[in-house]
């Protein structure tokens, strides 16, 4: 199998059913990627290998799921200048809300491209690096161009009752 | 001068003060840009033809920035497959949640990379534009490399009065 | 079939069994209309040919409905005179706040008259739109004023606990 | 001076800053408006007059501001079918967002076409309320185009430092 | 049965199973209460005529319950001086935010006495009522007494696993 | 002087230009007030005191404004079954709705008549005070009912530039 | 058994299921506890009780859970220097930002050592008082050291399906 | 000078006008403190360092002020169990909100105890510090109870206008 040119990671085991969708779509368009738990607070050094190998692995870009007071994306960002496309998991006392904060708000000088909250966010996180990859990948950007021309197409005139 | 590689377009002369954050860090690392006005209420079919001609431009980024009911980014979105970061700009009567909720909350399909809202969030669209094309450009890379490392060797040890 | 007078359109087809109470009320008022689905991200060309086509047609109103980052009406609103009528469809994550920002913190030029979150909504959506019909039908001005008097007679004097 | 058809009310003296930019539009394409304050809680009854005798005075539409705990929209809404348009007011502690609950989340029957907070949105009540009255005004559905027109010229093509 | 001291309004047949909280506790505190449904948008008159008569009838305190943009309470504050007890009932979008803010943001001149949003605040409406009948009923005071220390004596002093 | 039948209390002496409007409406309408600076955190047991001493001194309303963690009217109302009408003073990062929630959201058996955030609410407190008196005192709700007069009629028809 | 160094209070039998995770926790670390039902309005004499005595009884933490008005934490803090420790109880309409707000906004002078709303916030407030205790007792310190190696081993370097 | 028993860190010197709340009152306690600025993303190893000597170095207790995306106290937290105490810093768009739920709202396993928004919440912090020293300094809980008497003290009985 071909080098992963994306990371996929998230904070728990249990943002993978989110996360997932990313490394759905990315399959479909045909982009190589790996996925990797990498806790912010329970395992900071595999967040720090993980940030400070990222560039000199050849990752085009890493999308980071994690919810609650969601470090994983801004403490990625920190180590790496690959970038870092943040997807806020939902939660269960405030809706997400907190997740997306805690990712958007980046001070100057550590940018996450941040996405919308659950699971269309992280399917598109996955299309956003896919998007980034494809600036320099020609039959990528053809796949990601049909890919949204179907999109377009499924779409019906009218709606219905089923 | 070069062709610009990345679009830095607002919707408002109104956002002016907040997205030349962008231009500046832009300018400031060597990658050369452009700046428009494109409403997308006021002047969609200008909004039509920007997202129409950017992956032909050659362009690898667009940053856009709007505020209150935000839908530059995510329109220039659905026109072109060339990653658009969006820039929440901060509105008097919501403090921005209105633009960021605008900007980043994006259906399955048309992702947005959305920054912190106001000023530093414009700086880091401008950074997250240059971090994407120096995925393939060495000099630029070594020239954020460079810029980071002055940012953290910029920080003094203690906080001091004045 | 007489022409329809008001367009009720909406950004997916999951918008319908909440979009249906539009259509409900203008079916139950007696006042033709259409439904579409129009998505501002994935068939912006439709979004715009039906903008530009809503008041030539002679509609009267437009009732649109969306979510998340809802960009369906105000870009229409761009697109014509025709009053658009807003309808902010409910979100998983954030219960349709994103949605109502989205649509009514409409910038200067491009209103848009935004109902609330939800079924309530699209029914009112549908009901704003007969009323504006009714501006100059008094056959129907006849019927709404019935159907609101019906509405209030409809309220018992007292509450029954089934 | 001819029959207004369009009336702009509000709350307070205290609402004038903001709902005069209603007038304004109203004033600037040619639509006569009368300007009342009307308290749906000082003065209930001026409002139960206002809403009850809006239709037989020919009235196209009512553009009506408050803030805080804002009733007057609603209960306007609630005495007339004339299409009420809601402008939210900008409040001190809560930015507004308590004049835009009270305002947009009416229940079923009683729609209000509610606008942005603040003086856009009172601008855009006032252009709503045109639109409105031009549906069966072609020399002002006219004026609206080329008012439109005027400010998509308006905008230049880039951005300047003053 | 003697005379109602205090009114349970509500403004649908929908807010009863939080209102007849309210109805419980004045009802085990020995007040007699009348109950009303008071739609302020779908019977105005009805609200009016209601808030007009309440201190001739020598009603003591109200106790109005409303959802959504809830102008209920207010409006019925507006027609009396008769102590108007506000309730927010939850709602399915907002969890009944915007309930609170419709209700308790009420301007100069108009109090209403808001209590907690849902069945909480439907019972410590009716208990507010019944200590403000108590300010001049000493056995009913003593019963508010008794009822306070039963509660409190059910406390126990350590939780259990059930 | 006669014997205070409301009591103005606040958490802090910075509560007092907020706090003051209620004294300024129970001065007006001729009700005996005192006040207290009574702090739920610093001055415990004189809120103990207090809040255990009211009923028996005779005071027929506690009007208690807090800020931020706003605990003394929740504790005041824990102590005491005379009615207390709670007052959330508005705070420099939240805007008040830390006060807010505070004071409102407040368990079964414990209710605080709530108001608006800030000097609004401060005055409504103390009118809320009054209308409570005013149950059993003829010449006050006489005094009630023509300042509300008076209010109604001090609304001008139309707006005024100044 | 050894005298408890740590205290678990909370506002209501119903607030147990979230609060056991800190007695979890701290029985699994080896941290004696004891469990009270202490509320703030309901049981007041008993809060002072219990305030007034943690330090001379030898408490090293208090961990205090609440929901909506959440005052137990705040006025357990203005009651002892012993450290106290806010669990925001998640509530049905707010989802616990009302307790969240009610607990850490507190004024300066009485600190309140406030966690993540709900469960997982319980079981840190028992780890945070673990903490304390072991800045004196080594043992404690290892098992916690040991605690936390064995979360971040537990953590799968990649997600699996289940 | 004495060994610092606890360690007073911001991500910022803009967080210095805040944070010196801390030292102040630590200063007045007599408790030895340091001070430092440890960005998260700007100087990650520097964070790396402070958290992994601070409990080999006798530190008590960190208190840590950030704003925005606040990863500093959460990610000290990861790496050392000496208790963290948290600061939000106000922000300019969001208030703080931001800052508050990116350190509150820690995951199973990494407590924060999290303070007020703003300076309060900064002194607090301090306050909160010297609490947890206390517990094993006789001395300084004297302190504590003295500074705390003086500050109960120090609240008049009535407010007065200045």
């Amino acid at each position: 199998m071909s080098e992963p040119r994306v990371g996929v990671v998230m904070g728990s085991q249990s943002d993978w059913p989110t996360m997932k969708e990313a490394v759905g779509i990315l399959t479909e368009l045909g982009v190589a990627c790996e996925t990797r738990i990498v806790s912010a607070h329970r395992t900071p050094d595999r967040l720090w290998r993980y940030g400070g190998e990222a560039a000199g692995r050849g990752l085009k870009a890493i999308v980071a799921g994690a919810g609650g007071a969601a470090h994983l994306p801004g403490m990625l960002a920190s180590k790496t200048r690959v970038p870092v496309i943040g997807v806020p998991v939902q939660t269960k006392a405030l809706g997400g809300v907190d997740s997306l904060y805690s990712i958007v708000q980046m001070p100057r000088g550590f940018p996450v491209a941040t996405m919308a909250i659950g699971a269309a966010g992280a399917l598109n996180g996955g299309l956003m690096a896919a998007q980034i990859v494809a600036l320099e990948d020609a039959e990528l950007a053809a796949r990601i161009d049909a890919w949204r021309a179907a999109l377009a197409a499924s779409i019906p005139e009218e709606p219905s009752d089923d």
